[in-house]
């Protein structure tokens, strides 16, 4: 298949290595020329290219691997390259903010087909990326009333291909609630952690509870304020909802009512049982 | 040096294990026979004992790898049986509320010298046993002014012995404020964190982030509603603040300031970022 990955950074990189080596013709966009020079000198990419229209009207897979805000300017600006029957998705951590806007702008006889591939790093950039990263990853597929059950199949082998381990389906709105919860809160929970520590000390003394906990307080911040407020009436309720039951924990302590905490421990560890290991882990 | 551990749990098997590998005459004590047979079986002690008493006069160290309120229990009923000049030493993740207790109830010429080793494991018991949790870990002791250097120096050469990476001294009251934000509160964050989800797929659509943050929510009920409420005072307050950080995110979101979230974002990424890799994962 020919592919076009638009953003040479950490996802697009990996995503064109990892399908480089399944046999398809990737071919990358980026207004950085060194990062296309870096991907085509390690035969990530067949060739890059500056100014997309010189590849758009030849691509059947377009993969946007860009800010949520950039989508909608690049399909603006470069719709009518587009190759009649492209396919475009992408691997934005939202959905229900745009999709209903780029779908109406895609030209007829062309498809978008919302993706979210569950993997990333703490780096950034073409040079730390790693198909690898992939490997064993949830990968969601939100199709909409407007997408063909063959372009979706599409998206789903493309994922396959990648080794991610679960591709699942999933409406654009359950996709947002679901990720509100398992990541923009975990990002806001490891964030106010690391804030919220007083002591300049803390670092000589952690264990791994803290390590894991707040790796991802290294975030990025233009990106993850634009996924936390195209998000906000979803991770707002799904704050509200963790913090009813930190004060639950909390007004235990202060009663003093060791059965309570059993009870909140028991359930947590209950719950908690239930999540499989990951195949391989893959960051 | 001739160690008797109290308790061959996860703990007490993984210590026995690194200690016997270091050259040490280790034994365990323990009610549980099984336990027992199986460490003499592997070799990780040198011989079990059931009653105590009749191992205690030759030791030279004792390590109390039991729950907090074992300890008091063991010290009152077996303290005309240890040897003289023994070191004590425990691995309790709290330390104020017994500590003077405990240095009382030492007989003359005996040292209760307090101990943290920050390892541990989802699992117990003795066959979960390894002691390569310790390695690169942190390790605290917790002296006092009953403790003469020497035999704080002895605990110190154990830790080392048993490869945790930085062995540190904090007073015991430090030590349980310090714990309760990097343990306790960790905890808490977990537990409150799984038991909010409202959504009974979860599972299906985790990213590393959530499956990170959640590890500790499978939890020893009983131990750790006994550490949480023994050192309620500084879990409270690390509780609160990290409440306050949370909903200070709450209202950024509600607001739509994006620029007070990226400047959470670059607090937390700048602060996350002086937190050393650890010398080899251990867990």
């Amino acid at each position: 298949m020919k592919i076009t990955i638009v953003g040479m950074g950490l996802m697009g990189a990996s995503m064109a290595e990892g399908l480089t080596r399944e046999g398809h013709r990737v071919y990358g966009v980026d207004r950085d020329k060194d990062a296309l020079s870096y991907c085509m000198e390690k035969g990530i990419i067949e060739k890059g290219f500056v100014f997309p229209e010189e590849i758009l009207g030849t691509t059947e897979l377009l993969i946007m691997a860009i800010y949520p805000k950039g989508m909608i300017k690049f399909i603006e600006e470069y719709r009518d390259s587009f190759s009649s029957g492209l396919i475009v998705t992408d691997i934005c951590g939202i959905k229900t903010s745009f999709i209903d806007e780029v779908q109406r702008l895609m030209p007829e006889g062309t498809e978008f087909v919302g993706s979210h591939p569950m993997a990333g790093r703490e780096k950034t950039g073409a040079q730390a990326g790693d198909p690898e990263i992939f490997t064993g990853a949830n990968f969601i597929v939100t199709p909409t009333e407007k997408n063909s059950e063959k372009a979706v199949k599409i998206v789903e082998e493309i994922a396959k291909g990648l080794s991610f381990g679960k591709v699942s389906r999933l409406s654009p709105a359950r996709h947002d609630s679901m990720i509100a919860f398992t990541s923009q809160l975990t990002h806001a929970i490891a964030v106010a952690l690391v804030n919220s520590d007083k002591d300049e000390d803390t670092y000589s003394y952690t264990g791994d509870s803290y390590r894991e906990l707040t790796r991802i307080a290294m975030i990025n911040e233009d990106l993850w304020s634009e996924l936390f407020l195209e998000n906000k009436e979803n991770l707002i309720e799904k704050i509200e909802d963790f913090q009813e039951k930190l004060e639950l924990l909390k007004g235990a302590l202060v009663k003093g009512d060791s059965e309570a905490l059993k009870e909140e421990f028991k359930s947590s560890t209950e719950r908690r049982k239930q999540l499989k290991p990951k195949v391989k882990i893959g960051v």
